[in-house]
């Protein structure tokens, strides 16, 4: 192949390195006027008045939006449960949540505005505890539960009526009864995730204006213009082609950037102006626009002394925040794989989803998954330790293989999980069995882990691709998928240019713009270069099916003798006998005019059962491995990682380099989280809403050995074999650093993420006071 | 129908009238620079020495752009004739042509750094006049002649290879020779018509920077985005998808702004400047800039007494100036139909495209056919006092009708042209015979006069179009038809929203950017309409099949009991059995996600012989007739025009009000020609460049009647039956006036445009002096 499985250069390189690449708080329109908003101080409470006059006077102000701006109107949105306002209406549900928005002439001009409008509260009882959340007792945040809800129907997950719970994801396979009673042992565990910070270092940004035609168009830094488009367009009463939406390039995402965030409010307020409005979050500010959902999994297993896992309970609870965005999808896609990669005969398998008063979450790079895989993978090398089985034969001995049937009921294809863990474990020099020997716990001590993880992708799904070749050979890929970073602008290329058999530098990618560009249904769940290279790749497909027709004609050959390379067409071994591209569209009409069009709608098939949790949960898996050294200081506590190798089975690599770069962003994502990262709130106040107190890893904290593996199972249905790679290696570097933890600890295991210098002492304690 | 045929009102309306539709000069990007352009002071020269030094070094001056940045580069340009530099190297042209640039910080900046710019002259013989350059003896402008062309085999002319004659078209009929010994009389005469300003309102701008990835951006004043991206790939040696014009709203252009014109220097200068450039021109610099070609039309007509027209001959040639852009076209366009729309047996017609000394011409609105009918419809007039014909009488006996052969061998389709007349006729109030009756030349006299036209479209061509359905029933068209005022943003959405059943307010169009929107050859030839349109419409009717499929299947109906109207999809008579857009997405997929596209190549065929200027010359003919009444001041030579009446037929009016628009337009603007306008040189230098010294029509010259009339005879190949009208009503008011006039002063007739007082009051003076 001439383009795919090469290291093509980033496309998004050279604007990117001087700093010239523009990013939505770039945009600046004449007469824009800058957004800041009023946030609510209480966590739970009844707004009685809002008061904006005195704000509305300052000079500089344009606009004050209130509650009093959305009476009569549609107000709320959500993309499955319509529970979010644009802004609060008769009650905040959680500290930070905006009450009030100002557009001035200048920042500090709408920043000294919202100092005078007055807002009167009743507090009311909050709850910050998911667990406590779950109770009859608890202060109910969600009392109107029948607002318009829109999901597909095999969403798998069911909404629930009343209390805080919003939705429960089930499935079961076989009978854990009868399971656990053929069980030798059995390991019951709770392990817990904190609320935790995506960290991209863009923060949210939206420019919004309205043309005198009455369309209103958004700057924004997204990752699912095509939903947006459709909520605002819903929101506001629009036409679809009324509501414009353009992403330039976008600073990180990683789930944070997905759905309606700014966007309502900034439409609002630009309209109220009738100027352009700019938003910008502060960093405090996007603390309490997204994080991940904290999680509490209660896990139980029943394994045979040989190590074969016969049964598993896995009851596990989401702590969404104060709305729901996705987080139903969230719980349901931890719940289908929280049993693990592994052929266990007795499954029950249970999440919860729960509404408490604390910042909304939303997707989290790893979608539910990272939280069950601690779990799971925790609880795997405790079974190893019990069993004196080396961890990663206990791994092998149960992964799941090619074909077989997973908990849901669909057969797993393009499965190198295997190799995944023993390419890993090599790369680590994991030495069977020595890896468990008892340390002495004083002074640093060593300890090897790995663990493995499966992950699902958003099925359906939808994505459009565009394909337009130009009467020179140069192409264009009309696509709204976004460029977050991950390199979707050089990839989808690669695959448009080996299609067309045109070099990568002739064919362009678009940046969205729901104008023009088509439907995607979102850059998330790592599904651009399956489903979209997919679209792109049958788009392309058809007009090389044009081109090879039109050869044939002209070079009286068969379209079976032809091929496409180099940007000729030529009949394969006689390399003299060939048309370019330009001749091929003269052929075609004389003239150098027109162009080739194709275009494709992909769309995946699938979706699970909402009553039984049952059905294809996705069209790819994500299947990865990670190996994992830490040293720990037995009198501080601190964890230096020493090593860090992850596996991923990326089907096929349309660019290798780039599926290395996503692996190491997983790895350093994740190493913070292993170590470091928890979103800290006193009382349901943030308060440790900047880097510098919330503390995501330094390059100090970079480890020796860093390397990414790609393991190459090709999936049928992929283009050119290719699955996604971007989450593929997040999930098991925490489990696989808490195992080496364990490990190095003699087993004494640290339950609860993150794995803090005092944790990490009190087990050094435990160990010491166990005697192990 | 639901859209088409209807009022719609202006999509582009709200944006003007508030003052937010945005121009190319009201783009403004972040370090963006400013460009003057220093312009030869001698018509023709050789420049022995250009030195910007002084000018480099000038505070604020970023680039300075000179012959001496286009060493060894591809440095020509043109759209049939690669004859035009980006800026004078060896030698200047016309005084005016672009011999350096500057970019500087602020306009002034640039403004004075063109003073510090020294250039050394060697004058040289120049011609200014179109019958001077034609003489062996004249100095030629283009001694080098082998420059890379690129013109379709079938375009008709045939470039000649020295001296000043650049094109010539020929084609004829039967023999003339034996016409005119048949002929009862034999008429000869000379029509002159000036060099005219297109006037448009909005000056040529263009916004050019480069993207690091190596991209150049144009936001350009263009009707030819396609175009212009063509042909600045070709010069800078890039892909075209390394090319990317976008067109916002256009303040007019008639033609000007057809091909490059600031666009290439713009894009050099915005690359050695690595800034952001702006460039937007002067009104003296536009009429440096742009023209339409004088012409000289020598004319012979031989009939029989009873009006039959036997034999015609014309020869006919136009003034291109320094440059040859389009005029090639612009030739053989007026040469096939410098006959006029009459049936004749013997004709002989040859057209020639001359350079001289003088600003380069291009396309103006009518394209070379106003200067043949102003010499065939005046002396039609002329025939029909000689024979004692009604002149409308004459020309019903001769006119072209339904299924005639052309003189290019094509046979016409829809030829609603009697009908034209004769509604031009009754609206003007026409008494037939009676409108010759002899005036007594003294204090006031009016007259009454008429005039046909016949007009092709450019032939082949080709416009592309892509339509997107969105899941909630709204669509969007994307094109690269640009709204220069005639409405394409309307009326083109009245098609696509015919097709699909939709509400018209459901419907977008794009602007331009030719990284998204499609092919198009050009926004001109007022080919929109018909080809885009069709294209458009074609497009749609994809997506309409994809939805009649669906919906046979939901409501298990056949696709022929179905239609689409008001958004829905219902079975014919049963309007309950009914399903709504979004429904068929939900029925397709599960849920409200993709798009339905529909795309479409419109490639007309066609086109003429160079050989034998033979072939189908056009996919359709613009026919028209226009009535006119003058009062002429014998003692002062003005002429004030009472009324004038366009009919035109538009084969199906997409959207009549626009249609009347257009012709209100073409009647005012031709209203200039004929009375005022006329660009004025003094040995090569322009001396009326301005508004207010070259005058085109005010209020004050607005006829007290003014009246647009529409006839439709549906040609079977435009979208529900239609037809251009851009230029339709143009070519036929010159003459008719001038035939008004002719009869106020009892067939004393002005031969050359403008009909200044002077000219009038010399023909007062002759009719005086011929007692006639």
């Amino acid at each position: 192949m001439s383009s795919v499985g090469l290291d093509v250069s980033r496309a998004d390189g050279p604007a990117k390195i001087r700093g010239a690449a523009q990013y939505a708080a770039d945009i600046e329109l004449p007469g824009m006027l800058f957004v800041k908003a009023l946030r609510s101080a209480y966590p739970h409470a009844k707004i009685l008045r809002v008061e904006a006059s005195k704000a509305e006077k300052l000079p500089g102000v344009v606009a004050v939006l209130t509650r009093d701006d959305l009476k009569g109107k549609n107000a709320f949105f959500g993309p499955v449960v319509k529970d979010q306002p644009v802004l609060a209406i008769d009650r905040v549900r959680y500290a930070g949540e905006v009450i009030a928005a100002v557009a001035a002439e200048a920042r500090d001009i709408a920043e000294e505005a919202l100092d005078l409008i007055e807002v009167d509260y009743e507090p009311m009882p909050a709850v910050y505890d998911l667990l406590e959340a779950m109770k009859p007792e608890a202060p109910v945040l969600h009392v109107d539960r029948t607002k318009a809800q829109s999901f597909p129907a095999k969403s798998g997950f069911r909404l629930q009526d009343e209390g805080n719970v919003l939705s429960r994801y089930h499935v079961e396979d076989g009978d854990v009864a009868v399971g656990f009673g053929e069980s030798d042992e059995i390991f019951e565990d709770v392990y817990t995730s904190p609320k935790i910070q995506h960290a991209h270092i863009e923060p949210h940004a939206t420019v919004a204006y309205w043309e005198p035609s009455g369309k209103l168009v958004l700057y924004t830094s997204t990752q699912t213009p095509s939903s947006i488009r459709t909520q605002l367009a819903e929101l506001l009463g629009l036409p679809q082609s009324m509501v414009r939406v353009i992403v330039p390039f976008v600073g990180g995402g990683y789930g944070a950037k997905t759905h309606p965030r700014l966007e309502p409010l900034a439409a609002l307020i630009a309209r109220k102006a009738h100027r352009p409005v700019q938003w910008v979050l502060t960093r405090e500010e996007v603390f309490l626009t997204a994080h991940c959902q904290a999680a509490v999994v209660k896990i139980k297993t029943g394994v045979k002394r040989d190590g074969t896992i016969v049964a598993r309970q896995v009851e596990a609870v989401y702590d969404i925040g104060a709305y729901a965005l996705t987080s139903t999808n969230t719980g349901r896609n931890g719940g289908e794989v929280s049993g693990g990669p592994y052929r266990i005969k007795h499954q029950d398998l249970t999440t919860y989803c729960v509404y408490t008063n604390t910042p909304p979450t939303g997707p989290y790079r790893g979608f539910g998954v990272p939280q069950v895989c601690w779990a799971y993978e925790s609880q795997m090398d405790d079974i190893a330790r019990r069993l004196s089985i080396d961890p990663l034969e206990l791994r092998l001995k149960n992964l799941v293989r090619e074909g077989d049937p997973f908990v849901t009921g669909h057969n797993l294809v393009s499965v190198g999980i295997s190799d995944c863990a023993r390419r890993a474990a090599e790369a680590i020099g994991w030495q069977r069995g020595a890896e468990q020997a008892p340390r002495a716990l004083s002074g640093k001590v060593r300890g090897k882990g790995m663990a493995v993880m499966i992950k699902t992708t958003m099925t359906p799904s939808n994505s459009s691709a565009l394909v337009r070749l130009n009467t020179d050979g140069s192409a264009v890929l009309l696509t709204s998928s976004v460029e977050i970073g991950q390199g979707t602008l050089t990839s989808l290329a690669q695959i448009v240019a080996e299609e067309l058999g045109l070099s990568v530098e002739h064919v362009s990618v678009t940046f969205p713009d729901t104008d023009v560009t088509p439907f995607d249904q979102s850059t998330s769940s790592s599904r651009t270069v399956f489903t979209m290279g997919g679209a792109a790749r049958q788009a392309a497909h058809q007009i090389r099916q044009q081109l090879l027709e039109i050869g044939a004609r002209v070079l009286e050959a068969n379209v079976e003798d032809l091929q496409l390379i180099n940007g000729f067409l030529e009949v394969k071994g006689v390399p003299d006998k060939r048309r370019s591209i330009p001749q091929l569209f003269q052929a075609r009409y004389g003239a150098a005019v027109g162009n080739m069009v194709g275009t494709f709608d992909n769309q995946t098939s699938g979706g699970l059962d909402p009553t039984t949790g049952k059905g294809k949960g996705s069209v790819f898996y994500f299947l990865s491995a990670c190996a994992a050294e830490v040293e720990v200081d037995t009198d501080t506590g601190k964890i230096t990682v020493q090593q860090v190798i992850t596996a991923v089975d990326a089907g096929k690599a349309i660019n290798p380099r780039l599926c290395h770069m996503q692996n190491e962003g997983s790895m350093i994502m994740s190493l913070g989280s292993s170590l470091f990262e928890e979103m800290v709130f006193d009382n349901g106040q943030p308060i440790n809403s900047t880097f510098l107190e919330y503390m995501p890893p330094s390059m100090e904290d970079h480890p020796k050995k860093f390397q990414s593996l790609l393991v190459e199972t090709p999936h049928p249905e992929g283009p050119y074999g290719a699955k996604g790679v971007g989450e593929a290696g997040l999930g098991p570097i925490e489990p696989a650093i808490g195992n080496a933890l364990a490990n190095a600890l003699n087993g004494i295991r640290v339950k609860d993420l993150p794995l803090r210098p005092d944790r990490v002492l009190a087990a050094v304690q435990s160990a010491k006071e166990h005697g192990v």
